[in-house]
């Protein structure tokens, strides 16, 4: 087994942080732009840079853009009173690709995780409550990772929004749609039977 | 559907032309990394630039290095007579993972592929050559993608080297190790029975 070369190396151990990159797909990778042109390279380094450096988070719902407020906090066709409350700014993408939302968006920046040292302060649940009580909101969606972390957080952020005479809700957990009942695992099909509505 | 602002927009399509990098996973790639430190978007950067730059092709083999000759062609533990010629750097990496062969490398740099307008020109086919009537060889094994291109490159790379009276060999081809017989397709299945071997 050869070991690679010192600077193949730390590209390969920076490009497998990414998310969903294994050692395996980084040095692919990694090899298969150093086959390319230094050009190449060089474009993609400064895209990298670029992108970081233009894009800040939108003072009002934290998510990426390159004018604050961004392009939906300023958008006037949509429903101001009702904010939906995601992890980070991908949630907000999933959930525009969906077309079925018209309200606005506020990013937590991530899920409550004791273990890992996140508490409430790192997260922008302060931010939320400001948002609530001086925007005059009428429900708060909060669109969290069915995981243990974000039901957690769901729970935690809906006690603090309680006071504050809000609706406050949560997405519909079941079958994924197209779905196959016996390949679903028994936890999202027991939550299916529970959460079941009149046809 | 928004639209992605434009120097995200420019990242997630330089990343997707990376390989087994699709949009949804470029983008949720540069959305880690923007949500990430500036910091961290630098040294990325840096390093992709970094290992481009300091890494050459072997003159004798063709793989990436730093140093010229590269480790391989300099092991002198390595048999030299035997050469196996590979389509990428890769392969390389591939091929010494199984920790079976202590020959030594040939890089193509590509298969034949005349739609793509890659012909032999374009790939190292004439060094080759050259190492193989200066440098006494005595088995060259072709080990290219079991492809139609793959195919086709090894048949015109194998014809060239016949008059030098070096043995050619290629990859046994057949079922996968620890695989399932009826999960095979039949082109695989189908070269496994007729190039069978006596047990």
């Amino acid at each position: 087994m050869i070991s690679l070369p010192p600077a193949l190396e730390r590209l390969v151990q920076m490009l497998s942080r990414l998310p969903g990159i294994g050692r395996k797909s980084a040095t692919r990778i990694a090899l298969r732009l150093l086959d390319g042109s230094e050009a190449e390279c060089r474009e993609l380094a400064r895209s990298i840079v670029e992108a970081r450096e233009r894009t800040r988070r939108c003072s009002i719902c934290g998510g990426l853009t390159e004018d604050d407020p961004c392009a939906i906090c300023t958008d006037v066709r949509r429903d101001e009173r009702l904010v939906c409350a995601v992890e980070r700014s991908s949630d907000i993408l999933a959930l525009e690709r969906t077309g079925r939302f018209r309200g606005r968006y506020h990013v937590l920046g991530g899920l409550l995780s004791p273990l890992d040292g996140i508490g409430p302060e790192n997260l922008r649940i302060d931010l939320l409550l400001e948002r609530t009580r001086s925007g005059n909101l009428s429900e708060i969606i909060l669109a969290l990772n069915p995981t243990a972390e974000g039901e957690a957080t769901a729970l935690y952020v809906a006690k603090l929004l309680a006071p504050l005479g809000v609706q406050v809700t949560r997405l519909a957990s079941g079958l994924p749609v197209g779905g196959d009942l016996d390949l679903a695992d028994e936890l999202t099909l027991g939550t299916a039977i529970e959460e079941r509505r009149e046809l």
